[in-house]
């Protein structure tokens, strides 16, 4: 497909019937490029020679430089026509989606429905690139990859990088390979290492080996280690100064450079052999005096983190300590790089996002729109799993099947007793999954909290218990019921409790995910035990 | 209380009451504050007199600058006791609890019980600010106070802003006022404010009036702002330049400075009435020649804040354009103040929290080592509303009591097709409390959400109901009875999508928090429905 612009006029045929081809196919991306390098006339005799049809999509896909030059070369009732509908794309005043009642999402996708693609690409390169991630998140994925065929190529690598994983890795793919790397050639290390861990292995090589030498050697260090640990969140991009320079010459040698990497709040310092000093703040170093050294205003406390340390742990030092950015270090203390807070807040984010949708057994980088039948899959596995503690606590049931027979109010009130233990439980629960995660809970003082809980629950379990008997005795005018169901509800209370309580840190004990499988066996424990003790009781006390 | 140093002397016995009672009422600042006017001779004497137990605990309070010229007016049998105190107290290289199995809160709470305040004092004062803050959060509140009070006040004012709303109050309330203002005078003035609108209104008043009257000034004004806006999160510190200046003058006058405010990255361009005009990279300001003006290097393109705006926004706003600091401005465009993005961390963290803590009907801000009583109040409430959800699903069964007699098997089962549709409701309802969260579930695509969660449901309803329906049939030997299952399954879980979707949308909209209120309603709506299908389908097609 490549062709050097010289001879390009002899492959003006094939590239009309290339630009057909990617219109069709939804490649806008590529349209726009072989459109680029064509003569304002050629697209002129090209569009004369479409249908009406496959006239407009091409003319959504001319850019406003040879727009005007193209329409020059059109048969006036055609140029009329096509005038028109650009007028019709421009954005006036009343168009400005940010105060207006339409959302932006309205808008793009109005103009993707009546097919108004060049409306729809100046919509979008009005937008931050985060807007535009957050628009694309938002769409079915048949829109989605329409819409991102109308964001330019130089701006996609940028948007690429505030997506989910899942709908970030769909439309790097939709892209053609060399789209792809022009698109994340201007990316900071730290996002491309992301983007490349999200690819498949073919095209991530590709990628990495676009790289000049240099980046390419930096890249492939930063890929070596886990996703989840400093290097994981590393940019290798620190400024180094020495600790016997003056502040003054640190100021200079800043200047020759022009441009400081984004986000650069400290300078670190370096010895001969590239072990790490200390840091030395930008807004000290413009205070200082220009004769101080920087050893005298450097910071000896701001410690470099180890590369392997793990991720949360550098969330939270970034949090204790209120850092912008932090350097890096190996194991010999020699700096590697930095990391910045853009790239922690993310993980704040995730982490907690993560709890939640892990919680109700989601995927929290899934996309919403994602394919009726993958999410479909994704969900039944869920719903399997708890139709396994669903038919345990009806089996638990049916073993006493001769005793709701013989007294049929059990069946009218024994979900009232699974339902108390399930909402006890699950607030148990949550309370020490985020204790957890907030390193409120730990091991020194895991019992007070039990004690506590069961405390709470002990109070509660005798004030419901005892209302929810009278209610039941009022229901069914029946003391015994009242008095089992009331037994039961305190006891499967307490187990709630126990177990809201032991499951997460069990879990956690073991390296699983408490959020993911913590509820479904505490729903199943919770479930088990109320029916278990409410009619067995029964079954002892009142046959 | 206040007895000038002059005449100290003549106040000492009364000091030495004050003392013993500080100490008794586990004031143990105010007792340090006492000693530390007191003659290390009148100390010695105080010591001599007091019984063993009291001796220790006035020992524990003895700082170390006192402590060598005490001992030497004791008499030789309790100054050995009372050094050998001291030698255990101090840290040895093998106490560090960073990388011991013992961590921290254990180290804490076993000083704590042994009564080595001292000890704990100097494990405290090797802490972060955070970590303290941390370490009281994991602690129950007796052992909380008594290691709070052994917080040095220059240090507990930084700790207070790092806990959470309800533990703060409590242990700022545990300062006598004076050491309060004493503990906050060195806050920025966003942490202060925070701490004001969190204490009682008469103390807030207090550490009010003690500000400078330009502080105050300052102070009032941010106050002035609601807490989740953006003008509750300013701080009012802002480096502001003019854009007609050199930025070699620039430097110089940052030189003037000495200092610029924690968190500095942008100086923001002002006219000479205030109004905001652009902001200047610091990053962008060292690398400049120093013959280029501000105009050359200021960036429009970062807006100001207008002072009103949601907190959430403003969230939002440094997460997409991965902001380090931002200007505040009133709505005439003039210069408020400006955000750090370490408040912004805070914000986005406490946001995911409560979801988390919400959806279990748990307040993120309680402290989990809260009276027992007061947590057991605070959660009846959500048991008590779950009783009528409960009771709700009871009445729905007991509508059927006559069905359920004559076929038993029913009772056993009606569990698994709650359980199956509170599943599945819960998977939508968490899917759209986070979408609305994060911008992805909005007015342009909630109905496209809602096509395919029901999609995503149909599917799943008719895998799962053939499953369960035969293996009803395999455990009842009556196709009658799977058949109904099944269908009342399939039924309930495309209710539940629908309610998924519907309910926090609709709280959503009318300004409720979906995640507080969300999952209790789906419940109910899943259950009643879910018994309400089975045992209506089982009477009108088994009976």
């Amino acid at each position: 497909m490549p062709s050097s612009s010289d001879n390009a006029s002899q492959h003006s045929l094939s590239d009309s019937n290339a630009i057909i081809q990617a219109l069709d196919s939804g490649k806008n991306k590529r349209a726009r490029k072989l459109l680029a390098r064509m003569h304002p006339g050629k697209i002129a005799a090209l569009l004369e020679r479409l249908d009406t049809e496959q006239r407009l999509r091409l003319w959504q896909q001319i850019g406003p430089e040879v727009e005007e030059r193209t329409l020059h070369h059109l048969s006036p009732s055609l140029r009329a026509q096509l005038a028109g509908d650009s007028a019709e794309a421009s954005i006036t005043a009343s168009d400005e989606p940010d105060n207006s009642n339409t959302s932006q999402l309205e808008a793009v996708r109005q103009a993707l429905t009546q097919g108004k693609l060049k409306r729809l690409g100046k919509l979008l390169h009005r937008m931050h690139p985060a807007k535009v991630a957050g628009l694309l998140e938002a769409m079915p994925p048949a829109e989605r990859n329409r819409a991102w065929s109308m964001v330019e190529t130089e701006r996609a690598g940028k948007v690429l990088t505030y997506l989910h994983d899942e709908i970030r890795t769909a439309l790097a793919l939709e892209l053609d390979p060399e789209d792809l790397i022009a698109a994340t050639a201007q990316l900071e290390l730290d996002d491309r290492v992301d983007l490349i861990q999200a690819l498949p292995a073919k095209l991530g090589n590709q990628l990495l080996h676009a790289s000049s030498t240099a980046q390419r050697q930096q890249l492939e260090s930063m890929l070596s280690y886990p996703e989840d640990s400093a290097g994981g969140l590393m940019n290798a991009d620190p400024i180094q100064v020495r600790a016997d320079v003056q502040a003054g010459a640190v100021l200079r040698y800043l200047r020759l450079l022009e441009r400081l990497p984004p986000q650069t709040d400290l300078l670190m310092v370096v010895d001969r052999k590239g072990h790490y000093q200390g840091a030395l703040r930008l807004s000290e170093l413009v205070t200082a005096e220009l004769d101080q050294r920087v050893s005298e205003l450097m910071h000896h406390d701001i410690a470099g983190i180890v590369v392997t340390t793990n991720s949360n742990e550098v969330a939270q030092l970034f949090q204790d300590h209120d850092l912008l950015s932090a350097p890096v270090v190996d194991e010999h203390n020699r700096l590697l790089g930095r990391i910045t807070v853009d790239d922690v807040i993310d993980l704040i984010r995730e982490n907690s996002d993560r709890a939640l949708m892990h919680m109700a057994g989601l995927d929290d980088e899934a996309d919403i729109f994602a394919p009726v039948l993958v999410s479909a899959r994704r969900r039944a596995l869920w719903l399997g799993i708890n139709l396994i503690t669903a038919f345990g606590a009806a089996w638990v049931i049916g073993l006493f099947q001769a005793t709701l027979e013989q007294l049929v109010a059990l069946a009218v009130l024994m979900p009232i007793v699974a339902s108390m233990g399930g909402i006890a439980g699950s607030q148990t629960l949550t309370l020490v999954i985020r204790g957890l995660a907030l390193g409120q809970v730990q091991k020194g003082n895991i019992r007070i909290l039990l004690n506590r809980e069961l405390g709470i629950s002990i109070l509660n379990g005798i004030l419901w218990s005892v209302v929810i008997a009278l209610l039941a005795v009022a229901w069914f005018g029946n003391w015994g019921i009242g008095a089992v169901l009331g037994a039961a509800i305190l006891l499967n209370l307490l187990c709630a409790t126990l177990s809201g309580w032991g499951i997460p840190l069990l879990l956690h004990r073991m390296g699983i995910d408490p959020a993911l499988a913590g509820s479904v066996i505490l729903t199943t424990v919770t479930d088990v035990i109320g029916f278990f003790a409410f009619l067995g009781l029964a079954t002892l006390l009142l046959l």
